[in-house]
């Protein structure tokens, strides 16, 4: 049986830091995190391309709220926007910090979270706060390259005299070392690399062009064609937003034989991160062309029912 | 999040009952089951063919076992089995009763169980028991075809005077009307059945030969070729009783393989009853070509680990 080992409700956050180099500043974040009673950490992926990491950590929404704070503002004190360099996008130390729903909570619910959170930043870091996706204040504000834009060195000097870009919550002044940090409330996303048996980058990205939600391929898709230098091939890399809509196989699938009918095979796929069960539950019901399917026929799924009082045998007349 | 429906031990029993057509005895005997506190009816499966039915319910230990032997003792007031008729081996009225762990049990202990109920199914109802399975207490009697042989007419007599057939449990006559049951303990079984684009049923049978453990194919893994008369199509009938060692998405993978071999098609594929969210999930993970896989990748399974203070951020050094 599948564990549900915490009770109520259970929000995930995921903070992009500006920081994918040093263990010491890293360390020191996860650890203001680890220090809020019934927060968990679940994952680091660190980029010292792109000198960032992603943190995740999950709990109950007012300890994840209070990690997400602790977490920002250990990033404020410990990383100076002004000596940072990388090639990604990024305005702030702790750079977007997403709510995302686990259980028993909704995506709105974590929206409330993210704004209170982002409040908090402010009052306790004097960094300032931009709100994205369901957190948005502001419709123009509902995608994160919205409010990204031009990057740090570019909105310091803008968000002073640009009302189009002044942050939600704060002063027009970025923090300035912190630079501004961006909260907000979104789905769990999938993060989904497949890569080609081709050094053709161009196969890759006629490939992400053909899925992307963008150019009018699967709905909350984003896909781009790279090339890995490292192992000299070309790779599709995928972020799924929504695998309710969009589900991890039939981006796969569909990868997959668009690249077939280039002649060019599939090496392997890599997750970055984690993903969450149903998405692989998904991939396998699809595997057996059943004839009749529903998820109730998955025995836990059964079992919830019927300790819920929803489940009666079908077609069995009650007794005599 | 899977839910975690029931905490603590949690057992299935899924009794094999020879009555598949009389909807007001299989109802009492249903209600004979539900009415024991705690547990949960899942599954019926009535086969009208064969004059059978298999009831599944869940709950803890010794509720199980109390319904268990509430529904035995139910089928053997009710069930006659001087009067029935149908193909499948049978010896009794409660026919076969396995339990079968599901959570925070071992095998061995839904063994105790069965031989618990067993012994009160005898004490109470006056019906003979033999033990199977991993509760057997004869090495000749781990498989059901070693007790049932020649079923109930056969054995009625047999057990009077041959040793070898004597009951585990009660006196050597076997009741007049309720006949003998077999109790056990066995793992969870998934009843899987795959439809061919033929009406051939020696290509059916040509693919059970292949994928059956009897003749040398996956472990665990019962098979035969069959015609479905209603549809004029074969089908291969499987079940798998060990799907970690022999997973469902490998055997129906072979016999779509083998089929394709012969050139026949696959229409589709049909559960009897239920399945464990787990042998979706072995299927699912094996369908993206993982470069690296380890299933702490699941989001739930990591909640799990890190819940349980088993998870560590690799490569992080600690705070300085």
């Amino acid at each position: 049986m599948a564990p549900r080992i915490l009770e109520g409700p259970l929000v995930e956050c995921v903070p992009n830091l500006s920081e994918g180099r040093d263990p010491h500043i890293i360390a020191a974040i996860a650890s203001a995190v680890g220090a809020v009673p019934g927060v968990l950490i679940l994952d680091l992926q660190l980029d010292p391309d792109h000198n960032r990491c992603v943190l995740t950590f999950a709990g109950p929404p007012e300890a994840v709220r209070d990690a997400a704070v602790e977490a920002a503002g250990a990033a404020a004190r410990l990383i100076d926007m002004n000596r940072h360099a990388g090639v990604h996008p990024r305005i702030g130390a702790a750079d977007v910090v997403p709510f995302v729903p686990l259980q028993d909570i909704t995506l709105e619910q974590c929206a409330v979270l993210a704004r209170a959170a982002g409040e908090q930043h402010w009052q306790r870091h004097g960094v300032p706060v931009y709100f994205y996706d369901a957190a948005s204040l502001r419709p123009d504000r509902t995608r994160l390259e919205q409010i990204r834009y031009h990057g740090f060195q570019f909105l310091k000097t803008a968000a002073l005299t640009d009302d189009y870009r002044r942050p939600d919550v704060g002063g027009r002044a970025l923090h300035p070392t912190a630079g501004a940090s961006i909260f907000g409330a979104r789905k769990l996303l999938i993060a989904y690399n497949v890569n080609l048996q081709t050094p053709d980058v161009e196969v890759a990205k006629r490939i992400a062009r053909q899925i992307r939600a963008s150019s009018g391929g699967f709905p909350g898709v984003k896909a781009l064609g790279v090339f890995l230098a490292s192992r000299g091939l070309a790779q599709v890399t995928t972020t799924i937003t929504d695998f309710e809509l969009s589900p991890l196989h039939i981006v796969f699938n569909a990868i997959r034989d668009i690249a077939a009918r280039e002649s060019v095979a599939i090496v392997g796929s890599q997750l970055i991160g984690l993903l969450p069960r149903r998405a692989l539950e998904m991939a396998g019901v699809t595997d057996f062309l059943w004839e009749s399917w529903d998820d109730s026929m998955i025995l836990e799924n059964r079992l919830a029912l019927a300790a819920s009082g929803q489940f009666q045998i079908p077609g069995l007349s009650p007794e005599p």
